[in-house]
């Protein structure tokens, strides 16, 4: 870590940070952790959202910092990005980022496009929320339980739970640090991963029984309708992580899930195993990601999503 | 940990070790490794196994060692139990395991029952690996990548991929060890968790249909019936893991899995969250496990097993 990102920001007197849009686990545990560690300094802290804090990740500590961008807000002495790989991904708030005398990039994504004036981009961190923790170390601050709670929160998120292949001993170590300030695993894994619903349930089953496979079984394609999410009672954002039943079909290399956003607009969700490298099939499409989770956006119907999709996994398998 | 178990393990020529019926993650890599790292030190060795090894667990390296208990089989200088509550889950294997001199029993199930001569039954460690590898530290054996895979299987599998309340930050500190031999974290995943199959995607479905909410969705129950679960295609080994559907969902504390064996057999599963101690309700029906997981077998048809279950459940709720 750049010593002068260290000494900024333990001179800043006040800080903005600036989850991606959509913010994942990574991204929201991140920022509040850095935030409530920052506030406890004695700084003043503002954690900048696109959107509110997605239902699932209420339950973390230190979301009263986190508020809207707004054009008349004041100006920090320092506003810094956390898990945010392009300016595209800070959404509206990118001409705010960068109303600040000096701005910071803190990310693992290995698209990143180093876009503020320092940036620290460690593509072989499993997440930022290890990054944020060695920041903290570094800047010698306490990690206190809720602060922990955050970081775990990034890190089990962005590892899988631990099961990707970007999950280091280093990894382990770090959430050992976390677990001895007393934080209660069971009860942050059941906030993170069963907080389902019956609706969400039917939904996964919905996506089984349209679940598609090609390629000998390599690649797997569900292909999600508004109709089909609403027919089962579930709302868009139960979406995420569906793109994990195909994966989790042993010989499934590739695992897409195609979601109509609206008639015209179409997210994909990559995720692969062992050998595909599905950002370069996002960024086919202006999308990025990582070698093994990646997204995109296609102008189209569903059916020429699916089928763009497929003809562009199909090359690399 | 009892010297008096390092010193017979450490000074005996042959050892047999005996991990439980139906051997899981945690019973068949603990099994495994310690059989490997006593080889490796110049013993005689043999896995006794009740059954075949599971599939998903076949990959696991050591399952050279692994065998059928024969009645005209060497007798060892010493036989260990791993992962093993009872005699009973000794299964035909019970008179076998006191044919040696001496026996050690090594596990981590509170209803423990202290069976050998030497017992080191520790509830508070998350899994038998977990003590398997403070063992082999104690041994100052050697633990290489191949042990460190079956350690790594045992750990995860019984503590839910790091995720149950048993998890510790020793049991992080262990995994950290363990991937620093230098073990691959996305295959070994990859082959304990996404080894699904099509067919069992459809189970899956299948239960999601069956689910159903009792008690203010404070109680889910799946009740599977031997068509149920074949006219998905599927084994009966895919039911393992079904409980944790219900689990999944927010609003639940007790999720149970009741599925046929047979006509007049039926296997329950029950899972816990946070405060009904499901090992007692499996005691009812002369079952046993944890507070959290439990298990227990009840004569009568799947009706009749459901609705003494949920009676059974209702009133710790
Ligand atoms: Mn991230
Ligand atoms: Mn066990």
């Amino acid at each position: 870590m750049d010593k002068e990102i260290i000494k900024l920001i333990s001179e800043a007197g006040s800080v903005a940070i600036f989850p991606h849009v959509n913010a994942d686990g990574d991204a929201i545990g991140s920022s509040l952790a850095l935030g409530m560690a920052l506030r406890n300094s004695g700084k003043k802290v503002w954690v900048y959202m696109e959107e509110d804090i997605p239902t699932v990740y209420k339950f973390l500590p230190g979301g009263e910092l986190a508020g809207f961008y707004d054009e008349s807000a004041d100006t920090a002495d320092l506003n810094i990005a956390l898990d945010t790989g392009d300016v595209g991904r800070l959404g509206s708030r990118g001409e705010g980022f960068f109303m600040a005398p000096c701005t910071i990039n803190i990310d693992h994504h290995i698209t990143n496009t180093k876009f503020a004036h320092l940036n620290h981009v460690n593509a072989v961190s499993a997440s930022t929320g290890e990054i944020t923790y060695l920041l903290l170390k570094k800047l010698e601050m306490e990690i206190n339980a809720d602060i922990a709670t955050c970081l775990y929160t990034a890190i089990a998120t962005d590892t899988g739970g631990f099961q990707y292949q970007n999950t280091t001993a280093e990894t382990h170590k770090i959430i050992a640090e976390l677990l001895s300030t007393g934080i209660n695993v069971g009860e942050i894994s059941q906030r993170i991963y069963d907080n389902t619903t019956y609706e969400k349930l039917k939904l996964t089953a919905k996506s089984i029984e349209l679940l598609e496979l090609h390629e000998n079984s390599k690649l797997a394609v569900v292909a999600l309708s508004l109709e089909d999410i609403f027919s089962t009672g579930a709302k868009e954002e139960d979406c995420d992580g569906l793109v994990n039943i195909g994966r989790s079909i042993e010989s499934v290399e590739v695992s897409a899930l195609i979601k109509e956003k609206s008639n015209t607009e179409i997210r994909v969700n990559l995720r692969s195993k062992n050998y595909v490298d599905v950002s370069e099939v996002a960024a086919i499409f202006d999308g990025g990601g990582h070698k093994r989770a990646a997204g995109c956006t296609i102008i189209g119907t569903i059916e020429e999503a699916k089928k763009k999709i497929i003809e562009a996994i199909k090359e690399r398998l």
